[in-house]
C-alpha cells in the first residue's frame, strides 16, 4: 500500500537491518524504525513496534536470518543459532505465523552450506508469498462483499498486521478497487485501540468511508439493522475451525451470531495450526495492566503523552486474546479459497498434507 | 457512603444551591460541585458532573425546586416554571427517573399556596425515597449473590449513580456487609470510562476485590469460568421487561447469556416506564464523538489531560445507551423485590396501578 504516495511493507530487510513503521508511533507520526540486530527486531516485536499476526511472521523470519548473519560474522556455533531460534520464538506467544515462519528460515539455513544466505533468501520468500496470499485473500474475500454492505471489524487486520494488502481489510480494499462502495465500522479494539488508531488510519489512507465505535457498540448497531457482516482476522486456527484473534472477537462472533449477520475470519493458511485440537489449546498472551490502565494520545501540544485513566489503586486483568468457537463462524477466508470452519473442510484446504495428518 | 470517614451523597440541596461529588472529576480528584441556580443544575446534568439515572432524577428533583425558588423570586410566572420543567426533561433523553422526578415536583408545586416550599419538601422526600429503595434493592439482590462469587458489572450503578448505596453495586455492598466474599470484574465501559474510574473507586472505597477489564474481554472470561453473574444498572425499563442501558449491555446480556451466566438488571421502580411498550420506544441518546476520540487521564505531571487518542481525520459513532430484550434478562432486582423480566411479573410490582392500564 501507499503512504504520501510511496509504495511500503510493514516490515522489510535492508543490508543487515531490518526496517518497520513504527506502530507505536501510528496515526500521529508516520516513522520508521531500524533494528540493526535480531536481538533489537525481538525486543521490536516485544514491544509491539510491529504486530499483527502475518507481519509478526515476516519479522520473525528476517530477525532469524539477522541471527544467522551475526553468528557467521562472529566464531561460528550452531548453540548460538538454536538460542536465537528459542529467544525469536520466545517474544509473543499465540500468533501461529511467528513459529511457523522462524522455524521454516532455521531449517531451511541447515539445509545448506552457505546458511547465511539461504536463511536471507528463504526469509524474503516467506514475506513475497505472505504478501501474495493476503492479496488473493482480499480477491476471493471480495465476493462476499455487496456494494453497499455495511462492514464491522475488530483490531486491527489490514496491511500494518501483514507486510501488505492486510487479511481482514483486503477483501474490503479489492472490493473498493472493483468499484463497490463500502463502509466500515471500526472497532476502537481496548486496550490498545489498534482499530481506532491503525485501521482507521489505514481505511482513511485509503479513503474508504468509516466510523470508530466504542467495542461494546456492536449489538446496537446490528440491532438497528446496520451492519450486514463482519470480517476479522486471526493469530491462530486451531484444526476443528476455533480462532484466537484479538480480544473482543469472542465477544463479536457471539453477537453477530445472536444476530444473524455472517461473521468471516481471514487469514493465510500460515496461520492454520493443524497440530492444535482447537481454541483451548491455543495458549493465550496477558499483557501488563498498564496497557488497561494508561492511555497515551496526542496532547495539545501536539507531543505524545501517556495518561492514567482508572482508578489510582485499582488493577487490571489484561488478556490480549481470546479464543472463538468454529461454530460461531460463518466462513473462512484463504488465500486458497473459503471454507467452513470445521477439521474436514479445512483439511481440504491442505492437499499437501495427507487427511488425517496431525 | 463514606469518603474519608465522612458520609456523603452524591447530591444533595443545602440553602438554595445543589451540591454534588464532580464525577467528571473523580477518581483523581474528590470535589464538591456548587450549582447556584436551576441553570447551573442542567448544565451539570448535561456535562455528567453528574450522571446515573436515578442520582440523574434526584438532581432534577432539585433543579426544578430551584426553579420554582428563582420564580418566587422574580415576578410569579406561570411560565417560568412551565419553562423550567421543559428546559430540566431537555437535558439528557434516556433516563425515566429524570422525566419521573421533575414531573412530581412541579405536580406538587401545582396542587399548594406555598409552592416554594411544597416543592422542595417534595424533592427531598423523592431524594430520600431514592436512597431507601437502593437500600432495599440491595438487601433483595444480596440473596442472589453467594459467597465466593465473581461479579460481571458494566458501567457504575453504584451510589454515585444514585444519591446513595446504588442500584447494581447495593447487592454487592449488602453481601460484603453480611460477610460474604465476593471479587467483582468492572468493564471499563468505553467511551466515558464509568466503570475503570467510578465503579472501581467505589470498590476501593469499600475494600471490595476487584479488577478492571476491557469491555470485549467478558466472553473470554465467561469461556474460563471466571464469572458466576452480571449485575448492571438500568436507564429506562419498558413495561414489556426490554432494559436500557449504557452502551456496552445489550453486548453483555448476549454473551451471558450464550454462556448461561445470570444476568440480572438492578433499579428502583422509579425507572420502570409503563408507558414504553418495548426497546424500540425508548429514545437512545447520541452523545459527542468527541468522547470516543478524546481521553482524559491524568498526566505525569499529576494534571488532568485530555489527549487525542484515534486516527486524526477520522469520525466516530458515540450511542450512549442500548436496548437489552427482556428474553435475555435473567430477573430484575428492586425494592419491591426480584421479577423476572415480563409485562405480566412487571405490573405485579405496580398493585397501586390497575392492571392492565397502561
Amino acid at each position: 500500500m501507499k503512504v504520501d504516495g510511496k509504495h511500503y511493507r510493514t516490515v522489510w530487510m535492508e543490508g543487515d537491518s531490518v526496517f518497520m513503521i513504527n506502530q507505536n508511533r501510528l496515526p500521529f507520526y508516520f516513522e520508521i524504525k531500524e533494528c540493526k540486530t535480531y536481538l533489537e527486531s525481538c525486543e521490536a516485536i516485544e514491544n509491539m513496534t510491529i504486530r499483527g499476526a502475518p507481519a509478526l511472521g515476516v519479522c520473525a523470519a528476517y530477525a532469524m536470518a539477522q541471527a544467522i548473519h551475526e553468528n557467521y560474522l562472529g566464531k561460528r556455533s550452531l548453540e548460538f543459532d538454536r538460542y536465537a531460534l528459542e529467544r525469536i520464538k520466545a517474544t509473543r506467544p499465540t500468533a501461529r505465523d511467528l513459529f511457523y515462519a522462524v522455524e521454516r528460515v532455521y531449517n531451511a539455513s541447515r539445509s545448506t552450506t552457505d546458511s547465511e544466505k539461504t536463511a536471507r533468501e528463504e526469509a524474503e520468500k516467506y514475506a513475497c508469498e505472505i504478501v501474495e496470499m493476503c492479496r488473493k485473500i482480499g480477491e476471493n474475500g471480495m465476493r462476499l462483499i455487496n456494494s453497499g454492505d455495511s462492514i464491522e471489524t475488530h483490531c486491527n487486520a489490514g496491511w500494518l498486521a501483514c507486510p501488505d494488502w492486510g487479511t481482514a481489510l483486503s477483501p474490503i480494499y479489492s472490493a473498493k478497487m472493483n468499484g463497490k462502495e463500502v463502509f466500515v465500522y471500526v472497532d476502537e479494539t481496548r486496550p490498545r485501540g489498534q482499530g481506532a488508531r491503525l485501521t482507521a488510519w489505514e481505511l482513511k489512507n485509503e479513503r474508504i468511508k468509516h466510523k470508530i465505535i466504542p467495542d461494546g457498540a456492536s449489538g446496537e448497531l446490528m440491532r438497528r439493522g446496520k451492519i450486514q457482516r463482519v470480517i476479522v482476522g486471526a493469530d491462530r486456527i486451531a484444526r476443528n475451525g476455533d480462532v484466537a484473534n484479538k480480544i473482543g472477537t469472542r465477544n463479536l462472533a457471539i453477537v453477530a451470531n445472536y444476530h444473524s449477520i455472517p461473521f468471516y475470519v481471514a487469514a493465510p493458511t500460515s496461520t492454520f495450526d493443524l497440530n492444535c485440537e482447537g481454541g483451548e489449546d491455543i495458549p493465550i498472551e496477558e499483557r501488563s495492566e498498564e496497557e488497561v490502565l494508561y492511555q497515551t494520545g496526542l496532547n495539545q501540544r501536539g507531543g505524545l503523552e501517556k495518561v492514567f485513566v482508572c482508578n489510582p489503586g485499582s488493577s487490571a486483568l489484561n488478556l490480549a486474546f481470546d479464543a472463538t468457537p468454529a461454530k460461531l463462524i460463518t466462513g473462512l477466508i484463504t488465500e486458497r479459497g473459503i471454507c467452513k470452519a470445521n477439521e474436514e473442510d479445512i483439511l481440504k484446504l491442505f492437499p499437501e498434507k495427507s487427511l488425517g495428518q496431525k
